[in-house]
C-alpha cells in the first residue's frame, strides 16, 4: 500500500481512504476507497503502447547516480567529438572554391581552431568551479546579465541542438553511404527512420548509466587513434598511398583566395568544436569532488580532440582526400589508410555510432533546456509534463519533428546544412563567458572570506579574479568574432536563417512569457475579494431529436431539482414538425418544447442570442446549459453523425457565468442502463 | 416579423414570442423573446467568409423554376458534347501501339459507338418517359431491383462523377497547354486553381438559370459546326493541309493489332457517351410537358453529339492528327483548318469552356446523388445538410477534395485517367435500363386501363410493352458488354481501381446503412417504457488548481444546491501541496478537497476509477462531473495551456449515467464578472 502512504503524506493529515470516504450518498465509502488505492497502482493496460514504449514509471523511480571520470567522458564527449567526422571536410569543401592547390591552407586554419579550443576550455573550466550544480549558458547567462541575455542563450542552444541532431544524422547516412553507395539515392529515408529510432528509444527513456554510451565513444576513440597511428607510421615508412578515382565536387569558376574565403573555411571548420560545452551543463552528474573531476574530464576530452582533429586535418591531406559528393572525407582516410578491408568497415561503423549518439546527446539535452524555460515560463508548460516513462516527452517529439523536417528541407545533405550550424553555439559560448566576466567583476567587489549566494551560485572572494577574468574574457571576445565571422561569411548560404530566426524565437519567449504573467494576474485570489456566494441556476435544456437519449437527458434534469426549458432549434422545418409531434406525444407532460426559429440553418446563433439575452436580464444568474451527446461503439460510426457538442462549447466559451453540461448516451447500452436506473 | 410568423407556424398553436416568454425567472420575456426574433433574422456578420461565399440565404429562398428546351440543352448537355475533345484522341492513342498505320480504324470505331448512341438515347427515351419525376440510375434501379443494385448504381455513378470533374480538368488544362505550350510545366497547378474556383462558385450557389450555362455550350457548339464545316469545304476544294511537326507519342515496340486492341480503342472511344443520362436526372427542371421536353431536348443532344464526334474524328484522320505529349488532336484540327489564327484560339476557349462546364455538371450532381443516398441512411447524414448558401457545402467539397487528389496523383495527365473512367458511367447504364426491363415485366402484368402507383413512378397498362422492353433489354444488354469490355481492356492500365473500388464502396454504403438502423433501434422509444424518473446526483467537482476560476466553480457548484466533493489528482506531487494549501486558506471553509494519488501521472485514470466504483456502489445514480475550463482571449494562447477538458470528455463519455459539466472561465474578463456575479 505504498501508495495509500503517499497519499496520505500529501493531504493535510487524513488518509486518502478516509478522505474519498465522505463522497455523499456512498455508503460503503472506505471500501470504495480500498479499492481506489488499489487499482490506482496498476495503470490501465494498453499493450501496444507498452510495446514500443515500454511500462510506465512511477513518479517516485526518478534515477539518481553519479558517474566516474571514465563514463563521464563517454556521455558527454560524443557531440564534440563526433564533430571531427565533418569539420576538416567542410574546411575543404570552402577551399575548393578557390582549387585544390590551396587545400594545403586546411592545416594552419585548424591549428586555429585548435588555439580557440584551448582559450576555450581554460574558460568553460572557470565556469565549472563557479557552477557545480551545472553552469549551461542559459543559467550562467541569467544569474550574471538578466533575463534577456539569458533567453538569448538558451534560444541559440536550442537551434542549436535542432542542428546537432540534423547535422549528425546527415552526417552518420553519408558515412554508411560512402561504404555502401548504394544507398545513397535513399539517404533522406534512412536519416528519417534513424530519428524515428532516436525518438523511440527517448520516449522509452535512456537509462544514463553511461555504459550504452562508453562503448561507441571509446570505440570511435580507438578507431581513429588506430588509424591515425598506422597512417602516419605508413607516412614514415613512404607506404601510404594516396587516393584515387575520388570525383571532388567541382566548381564552374574558380574564386581567388581571399580573406573572406579563409575566413568562412575557418567558421565551417569550427563546427569542430560544436559540443565542448556539453560537461558544464552536466556537473552534477559526476562523482565528488564533483567540479575538479567534471574540469578534469573535459581537458581530457580537449586533448583528445585537438590531436584528433589536427591528425585528421593532416593525414587527409598527405592522402590528397578531397570533398566529393559521394565518399567523405574520413571514409577516404579510413579506405587509403586500412585498404578497405574489415579494418575501414570497422572505421566507418565507429564513425556512424559516435555520430548518433552525438545526435542522441541533442535528445537529451534540449528536453531538458525547454523544460527549464518552460519552468521559468518563457516556453508552453506542456514541455515541463513527464510523459509515461518520466521523460519529457514533448520536447523530445519537438525536437524530432523539427530535425526530420531539416532533414527533408536539406536533403539530407550535411554540407547544405552545415551554414546554419555553430552560430547558436557560438551565441552562447560568448553570452556565457560574458556572464563570468559579469561575475569576476561581482567578485572583485568582495573582501577576503566574504561570500554572497546568488540564485545559481556561490560568490566568493578570490585573489586571482583579474587573471580568471581576462581569460574568460578572452574566451568570450573570442567566440564572439567567430560567431560574427560565421553568420558573414556564411550568411547567404544559410545562416541568414538562425540570424533571424533566434531574435523571433526570443521575441516569442517573450510573449509566451508575457500571457502566462497575464493569466496569472487575472486569476489571483490576492487582488479581490473571496467570493463564492450561491446565484440563481437558469437551465436551457438542449433538444435536437426525442429518443431514448433525450429521455435520459430530461431525467438528468429533472434529477438537478432547478426549473428547466426545452429548446429545439429549428434548422430543418421539416425535422422539427417530427420532433415537436414526438415531444407532445412522450414528454409533453413534463414541459413545453419551445422553438427557436432559424431562418439561416444556424445551429448555434439562436441559442448564443437567447443565453445572452437572458444573461442581460439577469447577469448574477449562471446559466446552465445540457445537452445530450450520441456516443458509438466506434470511433467511425461517431463520423456519421452530427457531433455538435464542440460547436456549442466553442459559441458558449466566451461568455461569462455560463456552464455546459453534457449528458453521454451509448448506442448499444441504453438498455442496459435503463435498466440499471429502474432498479 | 416573417420569423415569428415561421416559428407560430411550426409550434403547436403558441407564437415562439409567447413560448420563449416562460422562460425561468426571465421577467421580461416577451421583450427577450421580441429581440431574439428580430435579431435571429440577421445572421451574425463574418465579413470574410461572406466576402468569398457570399451573404448567407434564407431556407425559404430555395429556388423553383422551370426551363425550356434550348436552355435544358445548355445545362445537361455540356456534360455528353466536352467528351468529344478527348474521345478521338483515345481511340488513336489506343491504335498508335500497332502503328499510324491503323489509324483508319478509328472511323468505323467511331460508326459503332454512333450507333451505340442511339441505342442508349432511345432507351434513355422511355425512362424519360416512366419517370417523369427524374429517372437517376439510382433511382430506377431502386424502384425495380431492390436496395443492392440501387446502391451499385449509385456507387458507380459518384465514382464517375469524381473521375468526370478529374478528366474534364485535365482535357481542359491541356487544351490550354496545346495552344500555349510555356504553361505545360504547370498543368497540375493549373487544374488545382481550377478546382479550387470551382469549389467556391459552387459554395456560393450556382442559379441554375442555365443562362451561365448557355454561353460556353452554344459557343462550343457553334465553334465545332464551324470547323467541322470549313474543314469539310476545305478537303472537298483540295485546301485542307495535313498537320506538320507534331512529334507522336512513340511506343518502343508495335503490338500487332489484335482484337484485344480494337475493343480498348473502342472502350477509349466510349468516353463520348458519358454524361448522355445527365437529362434523365433533371427532367423536372424542364417545363411542362417535362417527360416530352426533356425527351426532345435528348433526341437533339444525341444528334449533335453524334455529327461532332464522327465529323471530328474522319476530318482528324484527313489531317493526320496525331495523339501527343504536347498538343491535344482538336487542338491540331482547329490549328489545321482555321491556320492558327483568331478563330483557332477561339476555338481553344470554346473547348476549354465547355470542358469546364462539364467538370461543373458534376459539382451539381455529385452532391444531389450523395443527398439522396444519406437521406436513405446510406452515407454520413452529413451530406443532407444545406450550408450556408443553401448548397449540400459537404458534398461539394468532398468532390473537389477528390477531384483534386486524383489530378496530383496522375499528375493531370488525361490519358492516365481515361482507364478509370466510364466504366462507372456504363455500370450505372446497365443497372438502369435493367431496372426498366423489370418494369416493363410489371406492366406486362397489368390489364388494360389498370395502374399501380411504385415509390418512384406510376405503372400503367401499355400495349407496346413488349418492344419497349427490348429496346431497354437491348440498351442493357449493349451497355453490359462494353462495361466489361471496358474493365477487361484496361484493366492494367488502371481499370482495376475502379473494379474494385465499386464493390468496397457498396459495401461501405451498407456499412452506413446499418450503423443508422442500429442507432435508430437503440434509441427507439418504442421498444420500451418512457422512463424519465429522477435519480440521485452525486457531483464531482475537479480542482485542478486554486484561482479565480476554481472560485467560480465553487459558487456554480453550490448554485446547483447537490452536495459536491472536491478532487484534486496528484500528478506532480509538488504542485499538489501547493493546491491543497491554497484550498484550505481559501476554500477550507466550504468543504474538503480530496486528493487522488496517481502514481503513473495519469490525469483521467483516477477519477475513472473514483466514477466507476460510485457507479457500481450506486447504480441508479447521476454522476455529474463539474470541471472549470481556462478560456484565453486568443487560440494562440489556449495553446499554452493544458486543455485537458477534451480528456476528460473522452475519458469518461464511454460510462453510462454520467454527465460532464464545464464552467469555463475567460482571462482577462473575470474582474467584471466577478462585479456582476457580486451585484
Amino acid at each position: 500500500m505504498a501508495v495509500a502512504r503517499q497519499a496520505s503524506t500529501i493531504g493535510p493529515g487524513q488518509p486518502a481512504a478516509a478522505r474519498i470516504a465522505s463522497i455523499p450518498h456512498a455508503q460503503d465509502a472506505e471500501k470504495i476507497a480500498t479499492q481506489i488505492d488499489e487499482t490506482n497502482v496498476l495503470p490501465e493496460p494498453r499493450p501496444l503502447l507498452h510495446l514500443v514504449l515500454g511500462r510506465p514509471l512511477e513518479t517516485a523511480a526518478a534515477p539518481h547516480q553519479t558517474i566516474g571520470k571514465a563514463i563521464g567522458m563517454a556521455v558527454f564527449a560524443s557531440d564534440a567529438l563526433s564533430s571531427v567526422a565533418y569539420a576538416t571536410e567542410e574546411i575543404l569543401l570552402v577551399l575548393a572554391a578557390a582549387g585544390a592547390i590551396f587545400f594545403s591552407f586546411a592545416l594552419p586554419i585548424a591549428g586555429a581552431i585548435a588555439v580557440l579550443l584551448v582559450v576555450l576550455t581554460l574558460s568553460y573550466r572557470q565556469t565549472i568551479f563557479a557552477y557545480p550544480g551545472g553552469g549551461g549558458a542559459y543559467i550562467v547567462a541569467r544569474d550574471n546579465l538578466g533575463e534577456g541575455p539569458a533567453q538569448t542563450a538558451g534560444a541559440a542552444l536550442l537551434t542549436d541542438y535542432i542542428l546537432t541532431v540534423a547535422v549528425s544524422i546527415a552526417s552518420g547516412v553519408a558515412q554508411i553511404t560512402s561504404a555502401f553507395p548504394a544507398l545513397r539515392p535513399y539517404q533522406v529515408e534512412i536519416g528519417l527512420v534513424l530519428i524515428l529510432f532516436m525518438t523511440m528509444v527517448n520516449l522509452r527513456g535512456v537509462k544514463e548509466s553511461g555504459r550504452a554510451f562508453a562503448g561507441p565513444t571509446y570505440f570511435f576513440i580507438t578507431m581513429t587513434f588506430l588509424m591515425l597511428g598506422v597512417g602516419f607510421y605508413r607516412m614514415a615508412t613512404g607506404t601510404l598511398s594516396q587516393i584515387q578515382g575520388v570525383e571532388m565536387i567541382t566548381h564552374n569558376t574558380l574564386q581567388p583566395l581571399t580573406l573572406f574565403l579563409i575566413l568562412r573555411a575557418f567558421s565551417s571548420g569550427c563546427t569542430a568544436l560544436t559540443g565542448v560545452e556539453a560537461i558544464s551543463n552536466g556537473i552534477t552528474a559526476f562523482r565528488e569532488p564533483k567540479s575538479r573531476n567534471a574540469a578534469t574530464t573535459m581537458m581530457w576530452m580537449s586533448g583528445i580532440l585537438m590531436t584528433m582533429f589536427l591528425g585528421i586535418t593532416a593525414l587527409a591531406l598527405q592522402v590528397h582526400a578531397v570533398p566529393s559528393e559521394r565518399e567523405t572525407v574520413i571514409s577516404q582516410l579510413g579506405r587509403t589508410v586500412f585498404g578497405g578491408g574489415a579494418l575501414y568497415l570497422l572505421m566507418t561503423a565507429a564513425t556512424t555510432a559516435i555520430l548518433i549518439m552525438a545526435a542522441n546527446t541533442s535528445f537529451a539535452d534540449f528536453p531538458r533546456l525547454c523544460a527549464l524555460h518552460a519552468g521559468d515560463g518563457f516556453l508552453p508548460r506542456q514541455l515541463t509534463y513527464r510523459g509515461h516513462r518520466l521523460v519529457f516527452s514533448w520536447g523530445i517529439v519537438t525536437l524530432a519533428g523539427l530535425a526530420a523536417l531539416l532533414i527533408v528541407l536539406f536533403e539530407g545533405d550535411t554540407h547544405l546544412l552545415i551554414p546554419l550550424y555553430a552560430i547558436g553555439v557560438f551565441l552562447s559560448f560568448t553570452m556565457s563567458q560574458a556572464g563570468m566576466v559579469v561575475r569576476w567583476h561581482k567578485i572583485s567587489k568582495l573582501q577576503p572570506g566574504e561570500e554572497i549566494r546568488t540564485e545559481g551560485s556561490m560568490l566568493s572572494y578570490d585573489r586571482h579574479w583579474r587573471v580568471k577574468q581576462i581569460v574568460n574574457a578572452l574566451g568570450c571576445a573570442l567566440t564572439g568574432v567567430v560567431m560574427v565571422v560565421f553568420a558573414v561569411t556564411k550568411f547567404s548560404q544559410g545562416a541568414w536563417i538562425v540570424v533571424i530566426l533566434i531574435p523571433l524565437l526570443v521575441l516569442g519567449f517573450f510573449r509566451i512569457h508575457h500571457h502566462y504573467q497575464h493569466v496569472k494576474n487575472a486569476l489571483s485570489l490576492q487582488a479581490r475579494p473571496i467570493d463564492v456566494r450561491t446565484h440563481p441556476v437558469e437551465t436551457i435544456v438542449l433538444v435536437n431529436d426525442v429518443h431514448q437519449g433525450t429521455l435520459q437527458m430530461i431525467s438528468f434534469a429533472e434529477s438537478l431539482g432547478k426549473p428547466w426549458v426545452a429548446v429545439h432549434v429549428a434548422v430543418r422545418p421539416e425535422k422539427t414538425a417530427r420532433v415537436l409531434e414526438k415531444w407532445e406525444r412522450y414528454l409533453g407532460d413534463h414541459g413545453t418544447l419551445y422553438v427557436l426559429p432559424s431562418p439561416y440553418r444556424s445551429l448555434t446563433g439562436p441559442i448564443v442570442r437567447l443565453v445572452k439575452d437572458v444573461k442581460r436580464e439577469h447577469p448574477d444568474a449562471f446559466v446552465n446549459i445540457i445537452m445530450a451527446q450520441l456516443v458509438t461503439e466506434s470511433p467511425w460510426g461517431q463520423l456519421l453523425h452530427r457531433n455538435s457538442g464542440p460547436q456549442f462549447k466553442f459559441a458558449f466559451q466566451r461568455m461569462q457565468g455560463v456552464a455546459v453540461t453534457d449528458v453521454h448516451y451509448r448506442v448499444g447500452e441504453l438498455g442496459e442502463l435503463t435498466e440499471e436506473l429502474a432498479r
